[in-house]
């Protein structure tokens, strides 16, 4: 494991990322702050216009920023159309996470049956099972359980304490952070009701977990295999932490999803969707491309047109709540009363 | 670790499951698929009459369905009155999950006041604590912890990276996913406001948890031990992933959960319950037998009655459902103005 | 490992924890129990006034109750004005939590970079990063894998598989149950919409976890390091299972969480909080001190004043769920029907 010292110049940095410098070239930064608790030594950025007011007192030594927010502005700039974007290149050079020599640490545990890539890096206390492949540049990290018939693709990174039940296949770079599940079985019951108590009987999991490129799945995420075909995710997918994704989901490109969302099974989703935090969506459903789902909303059926659901009321203090939540429940009496009928729409 | 390579004829599985063949007794099925996706070697099913179209496009070679779904079908057929059932035992024959020689693999920690039955499985890097028990048949999977005085009953599997805390005992053929932990704490707090700074004070939680015969807990759910007496699952509970089963729950026979539930301390629910995902349950409640909780519902009542119960809105546009969110804020007024009471119900 | 066996007589309980004996002072409890299934030689409570009736059959040798309770109750009885919390401080005394002998288990993998007290215990297949600290009295239960640079303070206690991935700092007597994970990457995207295909670019998360003395941490929760600045939480702040909490989030002083609740990206919450079960909160928020939010209720606004708030609808059967429901749709066309203006508050 070694760690770099990292330095920047602001001209090196501005050429390197194709930015417009408006100050010292030589000003230099090692490290990146917020506005409010950088340092001279620091690279900061202003994307949200709430924060603007920041810059007054910032002591960012530079600053990353729209040319029209600079404006008035002192201090050393790198110009940016979308500083988010640019802040989170540039951010990249600090990311000091520990490079780990290739090889297999000698605590892990590798079936015969298994390839691993003299490029990659099975760390200590992992689990390697057979008829698994581990590519070039993959690192797998500390406690991690791959079972068997897995493939990591190149440079895909596995935390530490991932497991992989079987038939998972990540692509290349994708990132899983730890706690997460690949690959568990589906929840898939049939109901013996003929039996003299009747029962459940499982269905067998036979399927697998696809994983396109550079997708991101959060700590304690699980993706159930499929049940006869694969789970797939398609590529640039991003899942934050604690997501259910259920057996035989698709979910396509570059859509997004915040924490503790919740997919029922044999559910597809389009590409650049993005669904809010704790939100949930039925089985069986077939949701288009670039729909917005916001946080904590029940999706119940299938969703055609491009565009942002909710559902849900308000907070309120518990008092009013309680005073109108009981009005709820005579919401048809009341429709009735004023003469609506349940056809029709607002 | 041995894989077996599985082919059945038409015939003998037709007399080995007592289902009527129509076709040719010596069809040989190698594996399973979906209508849409299974060639003449794969065994397929019907069973949502949604699927129906695709009987005649399929490639299946045998297909289980009703009589009524086989008129005019021109391939092999296994009659079935419940298919999917049929099909959940059939594709069971094509579960390729490894089976391991019995032993203790050489990187596992086994406590030396621990029994481990001659015919258990305990797999690499797994830890088993003392006074525990893993009887004949059990499988302890890669990474799994299991702590002080647990029983793990014959045919039990701990698929890999499971953990069981303190004092958990389960029955015969329970089948444990990834990332569950089952026994810790309860979240018991009791408050000391008489403090200076007041502050909460950990109540001890001292009781373990039971699980019963044929349960199956899904990946990364969670079941705490009883604060006094034990947390209990009955036989064949079924849970999906993510669920979290606070201190002192009880769960009747045969009731199963989709993703992500919660249930809070102390209540009880009955037997045959379906609860569906997301769905909450209070604490200190009792639920009676055959009760259905549709997804993302709260429930903050007992429940006396079986059948089906709901909370929550309907999802609409956003931009709609903003106009209509807000008046739920008015709920009341808008009834008072209308003439209803409170206690009218619909 | 070695455990105790413990049993306490009535008069020194009472003098111990500063309480009213009425009874035998020579009385002997060997362990705690409810009402309804302690013995004779069990210590029991009533502090929820619903069990009171069953002080009239109570098999409990010693019962902590209030003094109005105690009237016309003939056993043994502590006198404590409020019962659950002296309950909560003697039971501690039977919570026979296995103690371990300081060291390194020979199958734990420690990095030369790491230090580990000489009164600390790391247990079985755990694993200590490079520039890590572990302090006396500290607890690293088997299979927990402890990353870069974290400090785990003095008697702090990982229970098992716990996952603290880069620049997590617990105070002293933090309690970490298992499958936590603390200090993964948060969920930092930006959108490249410039690109040939538009797609995310990582936000690399640079920040830590802080966690202050005192705190207790549920199974499977989650906690993710700052993007920038650490994520923060205050003293005896009470985790149960299953919550997610996103980067940069602060939590306050002895605020408590039930289980599944989920807080958004930069959101501040306030001291002597109590958050239900479930219930969401946005990003970017602030909440004040002495807060209360019900069960699955949302967040989507910052709450200035203390009190409890509530969202969502009251559970019903699902046909007259239906019925009401799809009326919610029409609320705001119902509302003008009744010329009530959407700016009118109830």
């Amino acid at each position: 494991m070694a760690r770099r010292a990292v330095q920047f110049r602001a001209g090196d940095l501005a050429e390197r990322f194709d930015l417009a410098l408006r100050g010292d070239p030589g000003r230099v930064v090692e490290g990146v702050g917020t506005l409010a608790g950088a340092g001279p030594a620091s690279l900061s950025f202003l994307a949200n216009p709430r924060y603007r007011g920041q810059l007054a007192t910032t002591a960012a030594g530079l600053v990353v920023m729209r040319e029209r927010d600079a404006e008035g502005y002192a201090g050393d700039v790198l110009l940016a159309a979308d500083p988010y974007l640019a802040f989170a290149r540039i951010a990249a050079l600090f990311d000091q996470t520990p490079a780990h020599e290739p090889g297999i640490h000698p605590t892990a545990v590798v079936d015969p049956d298994a390839v691993v890539d003299p490029a990659a890096w099975i760390g200590p206390l992992a689990c390697i099972g057979a008829g698994s492949t581990v590519a070039a540049g993959a690192w797998i990290g500390p406690g991690c359980v791959v079972g068997e018939d897995c493939e990591i693709g190149a440079g895909s990174r596995l935390v530490a304490r991932v497991t992989l039940v079987r038939r998972v296949r990540l692509g290349r770079r994708v990132l899983v952070h730890p706690g997460a599940v690949l690959g568990a079985d589906g929840f898939g019951l049939a109901f013996d009701r003929a039996a003299a108590e009747p029962h459940w009987i499982k269905v067998p999991q036979l399927g697998g977990v696809q994983v396109g490129d550079d997708c991101e799945i959060g700590a304690n995420t699980t993706i159930d295999r499929g049940a006869i075909e694969d789970t797939v995710l398609g590529p640039d997918v991003r899942l934050d932490n604690q997501i259910q994704i259920a057996h035989n989901v698709r979910v396509g490109a570059h859509t997004a999803m915040a924490g503790c969302v919740a997919v029922a099974g044999s559910t597809t989703i389009g590409r650049y969707c993005m669904i809010g935090g704790a939100a949930g969506i039925a089985g069986h459903l077939e949701i288009c491309d670039r729909v917005v789902v916001t946080a904590m909303s029940l999706v119940t059926h299938s969703i055609r047109e491009p565009g942002e659901y909710s559902s849900g009321t308000p907070l309120m203090d518990s008092r009013s709540w309680r005073r109108n939540a009981v009005r709820f429940k005579q919401l048809d009496a009341l429709a009735r009363r004023v003469g609506t009928s349940p056809k029709d729409t607002g």
